[in-house]
């Protein structure tokens, strides 16, 4: 077999076989095929697509490419959740604990994002000393003990995806559905959950900017992980504006408290709602919708789902002192507000636009090795539907970097879309594939 | 300016300025651009395709990323003859010194072959001593004092070009009419004549399989050629059949010398004329077509073309003591007649596995660092159209290495398609693009 001919056969439209798959796979990470022959294939792909059948033999081969989890010696039925990514998602911190506070466990393996904000395991180094990089070893016992574990990316977890998702983010060959499923889906399989729930996310604040991107990207999850046997859920929710109000690291650590307590704003409440539902039904916990969403309220209420989080923290090794009182987690040198030049109705929020400030302020990494600032980030106070008078303030913004303030100022007021006519709040969960 | 966001930019079909090609042939030609985007990149240009805008940067960016010859201080008009390359292609050899003995320069660059012969360059080196790598004052020396000189391939022409079909080549983004046309054109435009005569093979054993693809590509070059003031010409030749009878190095030499001795086979007889004619048009030394084939022709007949052939040979350092009795150059250890088993009239030959069977026989090169056989070859004495009897010697082959024969054998045979119904013999000349 020559990578040359599965270039050409990819470039002709063919469809390669599970082997020819194989080949390239296990050959781009071992180094036997150079970067050049593997990033003119991805190319290819791009403009060819894959097959359903050669979408999964990719997603097995990047799955079998290194270690895999095995969570057999947990008793019970194991979750796991992945969010496509947007701003302001801080939904794993709220419905991990939830969920494990109803008996199912959260096996979740969390990623360091690139862009707005950093990722689950960056908010959740609010704590002090929480530990991200448990071995396999931690990582099976705090589930056996307390239901739910987070931990860091390894590097010993589909060590392919990562190689080839390198090459593809500097070559212009991201864009590819099947490959994005691929690449998630490779990663989630080698993490050994039964249970795979995942929030697509859709528009502007999304990468799925629409949603039939979201949805095609949906269809290949879920088509993947049943063909892998996994239960596997996909929510299409909405990001045409961040989710809840606050965007950072500890600032979402406080949002996800706050819900944690029944007091979060309603989209993030909702949306947790929505996929413990989903998780609660295919573990089998719930015999309807109804049903699960009564159980996953009251963990909220009764304060079960908010001592699971406190127990999950401290067990990570997290200092949990200020836990009552996060606002205490936000050390910025710097609180200002922004003032509404404008009165009227909200009509939309650009949503990468107040990525973008996030990232400015210091929330979000430009580059793979750059610094986070847990403290920095932004408290939106209106959002799509609401009224804002003139000289109101329209939002917080926490920072440390002097310099940033007023650009970053400059880019939230043109993010808002302020108008005469009233105007509708745009719809949380679109479609549930499963 | 990011290669990744041109990239994207080709990805998306947008079309990109010159200063944007200059960009990427200058960073990947030093390096600050890698392997993996280049070829993302020609892999995007493969499905995207190039204005011809895009195309003449492309063409200039790679002229101008080396050494360009400057001919101006030789006398008259200087022309140069490209071939896209077929299985017997000896013109060359023929037409350079036809065209220098009418007083037109002949400044040839030419290259070594991979596939079923090699270069004109090996075919010369027939000629024992025969110097292939002259430096540019010798050249242009040679060309003062006896209105042609053939060279070698530098590595200074170019440098871009030689960088990208590298890649090119490894990455089957090979395909793709701009590309083609900017590799050859930017050597030629680098390599300084006035008028670049281009013989564009279209047919089986030739890289353009097809008219439509070797018209598109002519047009593709013309138009570079005239976008950059040169007086370029391209015409379209059938290769659907070996180009004269012999194949091979020392062996294609003899046919060559027959050839301007005017008893050489009518196609190549008939190619040599036809270019030359474009050559004498272009360079004003003819009024008409007319002319200009009484005056090519009279060069064979009254024997100035053979002797400037000769004077050419001895000029670049190559022994000319066999010339009169050729034959002598091939030093062929087995000579073996291949004789048909069927009767009747050829109706076409596979041209392609005529030039495979010639590159078993040791004539061809496998891969770049492969040594070629001079001695080495086929002589066909049938061609489309023929009548064979059974029993007949329908070619016969030269060769050193003894285990090849029957599997050549065999391969010949199997080319020859024999039927009962008498058939045409294909025209040469498809069309003339200028």
């Amino acid at each position: 077999m020559r990578m040359y001919d599965l270039i050409l056969k990819k470039r002709e439209g063919g469809c390669l076989t599970e082997s020819e798959i194989n080949y390239i796979v296990k050959g781009y990470t071992q180094g036997s095929i150079p970067d050049y022959q593997m990033s003119a294939f991805l190319m290819a792909v791009y403009f060819k697509g894959l097959s359903d059948e050669e979408t999964f033999a990719l997603t097995k081969a990047m799955t079998d490419s290194g270690e895999k989890l095995d969570l057999s010696c947990i008793p019970g039925v194991k979750a796991d959740k992945h969010s496509t990514g947007g701003v302001g998602d801080k939904t794993t911190l709220v419905l991990a604990p939830m969920i494990a506070s109803l008996g199912i466990n959260m096996a979740k393996m969390s990623g360091r994002g690139l862009g707005n904000t950093g990722g689950t395991i960056d908010k959740l180094e609010s704590f002090p000393g929480f530990n991200t990089s448990l071995t396999n070893e931690q990582f099976i016992e705090n589930i056996k003990h307390i239901g739910i574990a987070v931990n860091g990316p390894t590097l010993s977890l589909a060590p392919a995806d990562k190689k080839i998702y390198a090459l593809r983010d500097v070559t212009a060959t991201v864009e590819n559905v099947s490959l994005i499923a691929s690449s998630i889906m490779s990663k989630k399989l080698a993490a050994g959950a039964d249970i795979i729930v995942l929030d697509v996310k859709s528009g502007s604040g999304a990468f799925m900017k629409n949603e039939h991107d979201a949805l095609q990207l949906a269809h290949e999850m879920v088509k993947i992980g049943k063909a892998s046997n996994k239960q596997t859920i996909a929510v299409i929710s909405d990001m045409n504006q961040p989710l809840g109000y606050n965007i950072g690291n500890a600032l979402e650590v406080v949002e996800a408290i706050e819900t944690l307590k029944g007091k979060g704003p309603a989209d993030l409440h909702n949306l947790c709602i929505a996929l413990g539902t989903q998780i609660l039904e295919a573990a089998g916990k719930a015999s309807d919708a109804a049903q699960a969403k009564d159980m996953l309220e009251s963990s909220l209420t009764n304060g079960t789902a908010y001592s699971k989080f406190k127990e999950f923290i401290k067990t990570q090794g997290g200092d949990i002192s200020n836990i009552d009182n996060p606002m205490k987690l936000v050390n910025a040198s710097y609180i200002v507000p922004v003032i509404s030049n404008s009165e009227g109705y909200v009509e939309s929020i650009e949503c990468e636009q107040i990525g973008r400030a996030s990232m400015i302020l210091g929330a979000g990494r430009k580059d793979k090795d750059s610094p986070v600032d847990l403290s920095a980030g932004i408290v939106l106070h209106k959002k799509t539907g609401d009224f804002v008078n003139k000289n109101e303030e329209i939002a917080t913004i926490y920072f440390n970097k002097k310099e940033v303030k007023n650009d970053v100022i400059n880019i939230i007021l043109n993010s808002y879309k302020i108008v005469d006519k009233k105007c509708e709040k745009p719809e949380l969960i679109k479609q549930i594939i499963k």
